[in-house]
């Protein structure tokens, strides 16, 4: 049996073979059921997204109850952010490709929060100027997933703060340091912007609710990971007078290198493929990746390979598999040693090409719109 | 020789009978001292505001460096602030009163930081709306002194974040909770709005040198229990490019009550004058007032009377002798016994009344262009 230190999962920190039964039962969130996926399959129109199809959105906390008001009239937002540390690469989309097909289907509004203060904060080796830069760019990669200009708003933090402060000050007054300590891993010597940092995640939580002055009710798509954040949200929300904030956790998308969660901290950029890698950068790092085939051809043909620890598999799955019955043929060839790991490898190289084409067009296309998503005035004066 | 530890001054707690000698060595600031009032005299064109000519303004930090960067053509800044937690009472006019006066003698320009927002995280009894709106009338009855429309500009904190919050993100990165807990005496179950609040109230320091990009030096005249905080500002002005604003300290100004200094934290409403006080509460208070008369009117009339002890005479110090001639009037006759304490608070209810209503003209004028003054948007995107 495990030891339970075998693996750590916190919002500045991710480490280890993790264990997402036992991590969600630490947690104490709820398991997202063949009954939950059957009720989302049916609300949107006969469509389940892959994301949720594949068991990559594992766990929530109260989506049923959600769900139920969607059914009953009452539509739920969505919320998800980005810290704009550098270029985006493909396991950021997971929460946005989730959150466009909702926006789809539902027709309902989506919050994007880009926080260039708080990773100003958070990586010293960052300017203000970087983190602004970065904010923007990763924005327009955001917005060119596929999100409704009308339905889409966004605060990116700099910009927004005026429309954000308001209700920031109200929340901040709830947490303590305490707190946040205890969330995430604080010192002493924690800049005093990182500390207050939670209060401004936790504001669009609940800006819908009180932009409109009734209880709306929201959605966070999210890495397992930011969960104990989101927990403090919770936490506060009553005594605000907000509904608290369901969450929808995904798992972690692992890295190429072979290790954990997909992670370029530290210089390891040949751990994920950024969206500005040019086709021959993605070439080799998808030629270079870790897989879970065998030492030889003919071991592999004899014996197949293991898709569940090979980043290859890990990104047909999360991403470039568009259709399931592509998705279970990779996987059962693969299994079964027809699929060889060079060819798979070449037939996601040339799916990812495709898909940064697609990409970079309709990234051109935002441009023309995404300053106009930007929230930057309060609903009200207090 | 009195212990270490009779008196506390920190920025959130004021108590004991303060040496202000001892209690500026232990800062390790400067005095004022006749060649530093020769000085200001000189520049001020032969004119000396009464706060400075009868050592209320005791001690200060870089005051010379910066008197002679003005004699060289190199104009500062005022700032100073007002934590809006109900009405002003005349103990919180010393800082702005000498503003005043400096603004109209040298011709420079005035910031004004209204924090609202700090006020409902620090004082767990006062809702949003009324910090808000004790801001607002705060902010009245401070213009109303006499501050020039056309040099002077307010942060009121939560209408002016979009301005102030570019340049706090910068700030906030310097600071460390272990800083704010050394000066603050912070602790744990702190909330996180009043430890990120130092950063904001920091950037009023270098809000003009960030908006001209070139230095633009500051005076913070304050009470000498505000120290604590502007160290913390000056130890990262060098570290953000801008020049350590210089410190005017200000002597506490005592309660009615005869006890320490003017506060009405606990309820203790008699021990403060509150420029909102009708007539006749005015005049029931100063009659209550704590004195430094005899027990009887034969004994005074013999011994003199104590005006370093007196309420009264604070109040003549502070504010209400107009001219050093009735100023040193009242203290002579006073100690000398001819003036009874009946008398001399006969005599300070009409001053006060009068200006009283003086400045209640003066506040509606204001109103008429208070707005113009907030500023709401930042110089530079970042």
């Amino acid at each position: 049996m495990a030891e339970p230190d075998d693996f750590v999962v916190t919002p500045y920190e991710v480490r280890g073979k993790i264990d997402y039964t036992r991590l969600r039962e630490q947690f104490g969130t709820e398991e997202v059921t063949a009954q939950v996926l059957a009720r989302i399959h049916h609300l949107a129109g006969g469509e389940l997204h892959p994301l949720l199809a594949r068991g990559i959105y594992y766990s929530h906390r109260d989506l049923v109850a959600l769900l139920d008001g969607y059914a009953n009239g009452r539509p739920f937002f969505l919320y998800s952010g980005r810290g704009p540390s550098g270029p985006l690469h493909t396991s950021h989309l997971v929460p946005f490709d989730l959150c466009v097909w909702f926006q789809r289907r539902l027709g309902i509004p989506m919050y994007i929060q880009i926080t260039d203060d708080e990773k100003f904060w958070a990586k010293g080796g960052l300017t203000r100027e970087e983190t602004a830069q970065w904010g923007l760019e990763n924005l327009y990669d955001i917005l060119a997933l596929g999100f409704d200009p009308k339905r889409t708003h966004v605060f990116f933090d700099s910009r927004s703060i005026s429309a954000l402060y308001p209700l920031a000050i109200r929340v901040a007054r709830k947490i303590t340091f305490s707190n946040v300590k205890a969330v995430f891993g604080f010192t002493p010597s924690t800049n005093i912007g990182l500390v207050f940092y939670t209060a401004l995640q936790s504001v669009p939580c609940f800006w819908p609710s009180w932009a409109e002055g009734r209880a709306v009710p929201c959605l966070v798509p999210c890495g397992i990971d930011q969960d104990p954040h989101f927990r403090l949200t919770r936490d506060i929300a009553e005594g605000l007078g907000y509904p608290k904030p369901a969450l929808l956790h995904s798992q972690m998308v692992p890295g190429l290198l072979g290790e954990g969660v997909m992670s370029t901290t530290g210089g390891r950029t040949d751990d994920a493929l950024y969206l500005n890698d040019p086709p021959a950068v993605v070439e080799r790092k998808l030629r270079a990746a870790f897989t879970g085939g065998r030492a030889t051809v003919e071991e592999q043909r004899r014996l197949g390979a293991t898709p569940e620890i090979c980043s290859i598999w890990a990104l047909w799955r999360t991403r470039f598999a568009e259709s399931e019955a592509k998705f279970q043929e990779i996987t059962r060839t693969c299994r079964s040693g027809e699929l060889l790991c060079g060819d798979c490898k070449g037939e996601l190289i040339e799916r990812v090409h495709k898909f940064y084409e697609q990409h970079a067009a309709a990234r051109d296309r935002v441009k023309s719109w995404a300053e106009s998503t930007i929230v930057t005035s309060a609903p009200k004066p207090i």
